[in-house]
């Protein structure tokens, strides 16, 4: 049943909050509720972060990740721009991801989103071009595809490394590795990862 | 771990999501990157109904419900203010899920709380006062106290009931009905509720 409110402030601010990923009306009205109890400033301050995020926010010029100068944090670290590895992700949460890690050391390129033609997103919506000018350009000797193992990324990954291959031949281009996630039992693992785990085993270090 | 985030407008703008109730940075982050996605209007709209929510809201002087002018649709509605019942309820949101059965035809006064000394709030800080003043004043034959079932409820219920008998003896307090829930079974009905159901079992009627 559509809920009907006693305030348009109210109504409006339901409306845009329930747009929000996951958050249905319920929640939304939650949203607004709880800031109507708090002060003011505390709705003003989420108010204005949310308009110069989209109004303000850049992205790196080279990699395509979230930036607040030409170049990103990393592109800008003098150690790491002398990397010859990028690491092609999906999106910019991928990249905060990869650094968590704390493993990797070298460059990015985002490519913001993976080719699914359901949904209207071909190559050209994607910085796949902007790779592949940037690996011929030089300086690149890996490409990692650093993309999750969906259709999309399988699909995304295969016309990358044809394009790749077709323009710069020598480049080194790898993938993360697949198999049983750390943690994980042998059981609750499922069959296809499990035997791609077999054909790719490793051999045993200690 | 705490995550690090190349961009100040993002950090910004998840530290303000991340306040928000039920919401943590992960979750935040989420926002702030479909944010990010999405044009720039549906931001910017998102912002400015956040922002006027809390600095143009007013609240209805009787009953204290959101409205958009001095009485709130329902105070001001002819048929509504000749009523003689004042249901009262925690906050807005309970206003919302009363009018929504289309069973209560009456008047509200929303306490925007219950007394609960645990979290600092005395009864000073709810709108109990001007309760008892509007029945004093007249024209309310009976006052609902549609509370919860918590603690808290019943403290609140008890205090304004000592208030009302005092200052105005004639009025008549009811509350909620308490039993088991409609679509509920037996089985899953907790103790509690099922002796108090037992206790106040009503005449069968066809």
């Amino acid at each position: 049943m559509e809920q009907e409110y006693s305030s348009n402030l109210l109504e409006n601010a339901v409306t845009a909050l329930s747009r929000l990923p996951g958050v249905g009306r319920k929640t939304a009205l939650r949203f607004a509720l709880h800031l109507l109890r708090r002060p003011e400033e505390e709705a003003a301050s989420l108010a204005d972060a949310v308009a110069r995020l989209r109004s303000d926010i850049r992205y790196c010029r080279l990699c395509h990740n979230i930036s607040e100068e030409e170049l990103c944090p990393i592109c800008a670290s003098p150690r790491r721009a002398a990397s010859t590895t990028v690491c092609v992700v999906e999106n910019v949460k991928d990249v905060m991801s990869i650094e968590n890690t704390r493993q990797y050391f070298g460059l990015y390129h985002v490519l913001g989103g993976l080719i699914s033609p359901v949904d209207g997103i071909g190559p050209d919506c994607l910085e796949i071009a902007s790779l592949v000018e940037r690996v011929k350009t030089g300086g690149v000797d890996e490409v990692i595809l650093a993309t999750g193992a969906t259709v999309e990324a399988d699909t995304t990954n295969f016309y990358i490394y044809r394009l790749l291959k077709r323009s710069s031949p020598d480049v080194k281009v790898t993938q993360l590795a697949r198999g049983v996630s750390v943690g994980n039992e042998i059981e609750y693992t499922d069959e296809a990862t499990l035997a791609r785990s077999i054909l790719a085993r490793t051999p045993f270090e200690l």
